[in-house]
Formats: structure tokens, C-alpha cells, sequence
């Protein structure tokens, strides 16, 4: 069964689409343009109701929220492709763990900044400067406990690439290049090397090779 | 190996608590107090570097967020208590999406309610009566498609009591309690008899009995 997947050229919807090539998993996609109001169209909310991308098709079965697709898959196809999810359950729990740190302390910034610098010009909005620079310093302080576990794990949930590292591309990308932000990350030795790491991943090359809209 | 918890008064460690209790798991607890900032103190930061509330730790495991806590545990006891991530690995993924949902889409604008209504008159804080109303309506918004849902299922992933609807528990209850918000969920038929179903769990009325402070 090919996995259909909706979105696909946003940051969530890429979450997933790594996290299918990572394991080796057949998709298929499903263009939402998301600049024209189409995620909020009464056939895409009957897929998911509070309008947001992704949501993946697999047979009759519908799945939305980017990490708990992640994690679906991640355990359907434990054996397949990479092994996202640790070899035990200390481990698995230590992967749940950064991955809800990704949710809850990193996202909320780098999301603000993302629709700050780069979607509200697209929109033709205005930015607000005191949300930017709050959320630069919010993202500073996390990004300076994530120096403090790098500096001891080559990668957040131990010494294995795990679905907390893969959780944090899409967004990281944007700071990292079209945002100019790079030296949040590079001023932080073991947080740059991480990122070097997992952003020189073939997953990764291939989604951004295949998905360039709308930035 | 009796698991401790550091809180455990608060709303999101009450969420581990809760679980514990459903998976028959023995635990003891740490006061841990939040208003005097003990959470923010260098030997608590050791243990969590964001200095928030719970921490368990499990013999030498430690682990935060309290989510990925309760992961940990449902999946290490399966079959001890009650089963709290469905049978398949289907009904799984849709634990998983439902407890997204309540982090992504639930969670903020009910802790945004929580903090101005309840927290910042205990700190002495003003409170911001626009978040008070953009928190309300949004909550809104969230519970009409709850209310929908729970037109076709007993609980958010199915017909089983899971993860899901246990995370809901603690910032509901100040909802429907102290916050004098009934009324959000009275007017749903489905979402309030949801309510009454797992509020009226006997896991639940243990933890209220047990942490009364702050509120």
C-alpha cells in the first residue's frame, strides 16, 4: 500500500516525508497549497478537522499530527530502513522525551520566527519585531541546554539518530538558510556539529531536492 | 523499584500521577514548590534543565515531559492495569494524534486560561483580559470538533478510555472547577458526558484527594 501524504511543501508535512524515506516507506502526494486557503476547504477539514497539513492516507486508514505519523511508522516498520526508536525502552522513552522537548520548548520560537521573517512578507503582513526578538532569546536559552546534552550524546536521545533529532529539520532548515539566523547554531560547537550531521542525511537532501514550494 | 515523582501538586505532574494510578504502579513523591521557584534552583535543574514540573526518576533513569512519561510507562506495564494505548497499532496511532491534539490544539489556550484566571491573582499578576477571550473562543473552536468526534466514539481515540483522554485531566478539572468555565462543556452533549465519564474514574478522584495544594 503506497502511503498517500497531503501537503507536502510545508515544514510539517516534510517531518513526515523524512521519517517515510528514512524507513523506506512508498508515498505518493497530495498538493495543498496552503497560500490559497485549500487546508481550510470543506473536503481537506473532513480529513482534518482543525485544518492544519499533514494528514496521511495509508488504505482506509487516516492519520494526522506530523509526530504521531512519525511514530506510527516508526514502530509499523521497526525493522525497516532506520531505526528510529532506540532499542529499548529506556531508550524509546529518552526519544519521547526530546521529541516533546522539540513540540514544546523548541518549536513555539522557531515557529514565531519562521511566520515572522519569512511567511508574513509572503503573506503580505506585517512582522511584528518585539515576538522576533523574543523568540531569538527563547530559542538561545534552548539552544544552549541542547549544547549542554551534545556536548555528552552525539545525538538528543543518546548515541543513535532517533525521530527527536529528525523532528527538528524542516523548521531548522528555514533558520539555518533562508532566514539567516546561522550563527545561533554555529556560535554553539556541539549543537553545529549536530546539525552538519543531520542535515548531510540522504533523507534529507531528497526532500528538499523534491519539495521547493513555496520557499 | 518504586518510582518517584517530582511535584506532584501541580496540574502537569498530576498527569503522570493519574497514569500511575491506572497502570497499579507504586510511586512516592518529591514537593517540589513552584511558587517559592524551587523548580528553577540548580539542583533541580539537574535533573530538569528547562526547570519545569514533573520529573521521574526510576532507579538510575530519570526522565521529563510529563507526555513522554506516560508513554514510557504505558508501554513498559501493557499488561498491568488498565491498557491505555489501544490494541493495534492503529488504535495507537490515533492515541498518538489524539494526544497531540491536546498538546498542540487544547493545551494552549486552556493553560493561557489557567495562568490568567487562577495563577496570576495567586502571584499577585495582573491578568489580560484579551488572552481571556481569545483563549476562550479558541477552546471553543477546539471543543465543537471534540464534540463531534464523541458523536462517533466513547472516548477521543475509539471506544476505549486511553492516553488521550487522561491527559485532559488536570487543566479540565480547574476548568470546570475553580475557573467556574462548566459551561464550555455543559453546552456540548457529547463533550460533557465525555467529562463525566472520566473525571468520575476512581484514579482520578485518588489524585484529588491526595494533592490539594496550591488549588
Amino acid at each position: 500500500m503506497v502511503v498517500k501524504v497531503y501537503g507536502p511543501d510545508y515544514a510539517n508535512p516534510k517531518r513526515v516525508i523524512v521519517c517515510l524515506i528514512e524507513k523506506e516507506i512508498e508515498f505518493e502526494t497530495v498538493h495543498v497549497d496552503g497560500f490559497k486557503g485549500e487546508h481550510k476547504q470543506p473536503e481537506y477539514l473532513k480529513l482534518q478537522p482543525f485544518g492544519l497539513l499533514p494528514v496521511i492516507q495509508d488504505g482506509d486508514y487516516t492519520l494526522y499530527e506530523s509526530r504521531a505519523i512519525l511514530r506510527y511508522y516508526a514502530e509499523k516498520y521497526k525493522d525497516q530502513g532506520t531505526d528510529l526508536l532506540g532499542k529499548t525502552l529506556e531508550e524509546r522513552g529518552l526519544v519521547e522525551q526530546w521529541l516533546e522537548v522539540e513540540a514544546h520548548n523548541y518549536y513555539p520560537p522557531i515557529y514565531n520566527l519562521v511566520m515572522n521573517i519569512l511567511v508574513s512578507p509572503l503573506l503580505g503582513l506585517p512582522s511584528d519585531p518585539k515576538v522576533i526578538q523574543e523568540s531569538e532569546e527563547k530559542l538561545g536559552k534552548v539552544l544552549d541546554i541542547y549544547e549542554e546534552r551534545l556536548s555528552k550524546t552525539k545525538y538528543l536521545a543518546g548515541d543513535f539518530f532517533s525521530l527527536a533529532d529528525l523532528s527538528h529539520l524542516p523548521f531548522t532548515h528555514y533558520l539555518m538558510n533562508q532566514m539567516k539566523k546561522e550563527y545561533m547554531f554555529r556560535e554553539r560547537k556541539h549543537v553545529s556539529a549536530w546539525w552538519d550531521d543531520i542535515s548531510n542525511r540522504p533523507s534529507w537532501k531528497k526532500v528538499l531536492q523534491l519539495y521547493k514550494y513555496p520557499i
